[in-house]
């Protein structure tokens, strides 16, 4: 009796989990690299893209069915919205016919966002997308939450079939995380910028610099940013520094070198 | 008769340029860089290592004479100061028994920091280099600089020799690029480090943010650095920024965090 009582739940278990359907809302950078991972991987099933616009689900429409109707989601495992962070709101509260799983992808919108739907969760990929350049989706790290075990599962699932670091991080970790994330990538590719712009100002090609910019994002695999720190401000070389703030004629870079500065000689004075 | 001077003539010229010869002095990070690039390449014969110490010259040795004397430099076509900048006027003053061409490899330092010597010049690798850490040197930038066109020729083809990015650039120059170099190696690396602090201080694992600092640096290969940036500053999301501001307890990270999205808003409003 046992046998017969337990095999067909494995069996529904098993099935339950090969396959993860999926109605994606949204028709921006994130929607599309997640349409063409998607579609790359067999126990995926996209049901739907959803967008605002025929323009907009151009892109998709050649593979998968679209629509323009937010009020009308098909049944499918979980609904991905992946939506600005201004539209997620609205978009939630539209979907209500839906009995899946609600998530969106954002680094900052709380999970509870999605409310008034139950069955909410995130799936946030902390990564950088830029449209045309191609991405080893497998090693973007996949941020998962959601309100029910289950449901975590569900997302656990699909995240592992695409990426092979997923990893359960709730809304306030998330938070923080997107703080970092604003210093690591907004504000380094800022100092790119000023890179770039004392190399315009100067006649000299911004190219020459892009083998360091690359090693020092690579040198963190074998020392922590706080050991791979160098530098005049790192050895207290007042001279360079000197030298340095009397060549830059910018007064917005000189605050910010002047800043930076110092705090890089607090942190190791 | 033509034939009989010409011939002799570009012999001699191609002989001097298959081979050149170098005495390295130094023995700290960027020294050993070089060194072991000059074992892989044939047409590069290092004959000496001088440095203060017999500790410091163990690395060496197995290969290559190495001497503490920094008073009697063996006959080279090339004399390399691989010291530090403080370092660097000392011992040019020493070696005045060289009759070669003297270089150094700093970044900062202007050439003529090397006179008495006549025959001077620069060879400055644009790049970060890590202990332990194995760097595809064909890719590293070369800045060179010499007194005399002949001098710029032979380092040219040491240059040539190590790297497919050897370009000719003024001292005034190179100082120009020594601060854009602080800014996107030594800045950003201080991004990263406030990171790490912001996810040790949560117990997030800084290793989910690798992935984004690596495709940060990797998509100016498609993208300018002013076309890249995005963030909540790029977008002029206030109540984010707030948010942030919220969450950032250390004062430091407060003002870097400010005056980097003040500058990111005025750049893109």
């Amino acid at each position: 009796m046992f046998i017969v009582i337990y095999w067909p739940y494995a069996f529904y278990s098993a099935y339950f989990y090969a396959m993860v359907s999926v109605v994606l809302i949204g028709t921006g950078n994130v929607a599309k690299v997640l349409f063409k991972t998607f579609n790359t991987i067999s126990q995926i099933q996209l049901i739907q893209v959803i967008g605002r616009s025929d323009a907009a689900l151009e892109f998709f429409g050649q593979t998968v069915a679209v629509s323009k109707d937010f009020g009308d989601i098909p049944h499918a495992d979980i609904c991905l919205l992946a939506v600005k962070d201004e539209a997620i709101t609205e978009v939630a509260r539209k979907i209500t016919n839906f009995k899946g799983l609600v998530a969106h992808v954002s680094g900052t919108s709380p999970m509870d966002i999605l409310r008034p739907n139950t069955r909410i969760g995130v799936f946030y990929p902390l990564q950088t997308f830029t449209p045309g350049r191609v991405l080893d989706f497998t090693k973007v790290p996949l941020c998962i939450e959601a309100e029910y075990p289950k449901d975590q599962e569900l997302l656990l699932t699909l995240g592992r079939y695409m990426s092979r670091s997923v990893h359960v991080i709730s809304s306030e970790e998330r938070k923080k995380l997107h703080v970092a994330a604003v210093f690591v990538n907004n504000f380094s590719n800022f100092m790119y910028t000023i890179g770039n712009e004392i190399c315009e100002e100067n006649g000299l090609d911004f190219n020459l610099l892009k083998p360091l910019i690359n090693e020092t994002a690579k040198k963190l695999k074998v020392l922590s940013p706080y050991e791979a720190q160098t530098g005049p401000a790192r050895r207290g070389d007042t001279n360079t520094m000197h030298e340095h703030l009397r060549l830059l004629k910018n007064e917005q870079q000189r605050e910010i070198y002047i800043l930076l500065s110092n705090a890089i000689k607090a942190d190791y004075g």
